[in-house]
């Protein structure tokens, strides 16, 4: 039995006291791995975006709002797990400040001065011990060539393809790439089909040790 | 019996095809007022942007994504209404540009220029032809001054004051104003009991015709 830490949903970045930046991101696919990881008789903690999809009872669940809060949460946890799917859509951008007030219509529009939030992944990866990393990447375009330079960037053994019509949706297709760039596993349908396929190739890389790549 | 139209839940403005501004409103409201208006016997439209919550079967939905799309599904159903309900928190600003691909970090951060977005209240109050008009207004300081700034830059017969305490909660707290700025309502709990208060009060001032304001 192993030890699995899900980030899953959206985060989100305000720029006000009401107003914020975020993604459609519903937690469906971060819920639908967390139970097949508990079908397989692993622990299951999950860092969450606020979503309303209902985890599952078995997982532990930490609830954040902000990519920084997803970032500080999982870096706890990681030492005491023995692996990362990475299934959250965290905010890359947040504003350099943020308006203690609700900003009001002034006629003139605004402009909004965005940093990159911390890439979550690439940090756990400094601080891996043997940890295995799975990371999505949803892309819009050139979507094997980009996954593969994330999956470099963030130091990941595998790296779960999908595109944006997967967001908020019951169904997806994920294709998941090792780190030679092999096509390693190829899912469509329902979400919980594709987490279970997804949870067997990483019992088949990982978990089991017996990673090629 | 009236037709009544409900505008419910945020909008969304997108930077890219995955990331947007919005606001964490719920359509609660939204859909406690539909259901007040209908157990008093009305006719029940309802535009509302991208929610979880549940209608009520009986309320005729329109969905929208955008602020721009809201306005323009109101201003079709407003003519064929009594009276206008404004629940919704439509996002206030958009993108000048929308990327047609994610976009991706650079490292060096990202200016976003916004445009304000229409206010639909005021849109649909150029169009009145006898309809009755209340609006929201969610403020975090000086909130019934602003409110009722609000209510006479969108020539609103009433206005429900709350805070940013109200989104995404199932308790609410609202005070309604009417435009000599008397508080004629003032409702407090879950958003149900809150609704039937504020539809008492649309009743007896509007519906009715028996307003003094």
């Amino acid at each position: 039995m192993s030890h699995i830490l899900i980030t899953s949903g959206p985060t989100r970045e305000y720029i006000d006291p009401v107003r914020y930046l975020t993604n459609a991101s519903s937690g469906r696919m971060g819920a639908a791995l967390a139970r097949a990881a508990l079908e397989l008789g692993h622990a299951v903690s999950i860092v969450s975006g606020p979503v309303e999809v209902d985890y599952p009872a078995e997982a532990a669940l930490f609830p954040v709002v902000t990519t920084a809060e997803m970032a500080a949460a999982c870096a706890e946890l990681f030492p005491h797990c023995d692996g990362l799917i990475a299934a959250a859509a965290p905010c890359d951008y947040r504003p350099h400040t943020v308006a203690e007030h609700k900003l009001q219509k002034s006629g003139h529009g605004l402009t909004l001065d965005l940093t990159e939030t911390v890439d979550i992944v690439a940090g756990l990866a400094d601080l891996r011990q043997g940890q295995w990393l799975v990371a999505f990447a949803l892309e819009t375009r050139d979507a094997h060539f980009r996954a593969m330079q994330k999956l470099q960037r963030k130091s990941c053994d595998l790296i779960c393809v999908n595109g944006p019509a997967a967001i908020h949706s019951a169904d997806t297709r994920v294709s998941v790439l090792d780190r030679n760039g092999m096509v390693v596993g190829e899912f469509m349908g329902d979400k919980q089909a594709v987490a279970r396929g997804i949870l067997d190739v990483i019992e088949r890389h990982l978990v089991r040790g017996s990673a090629t790549a």
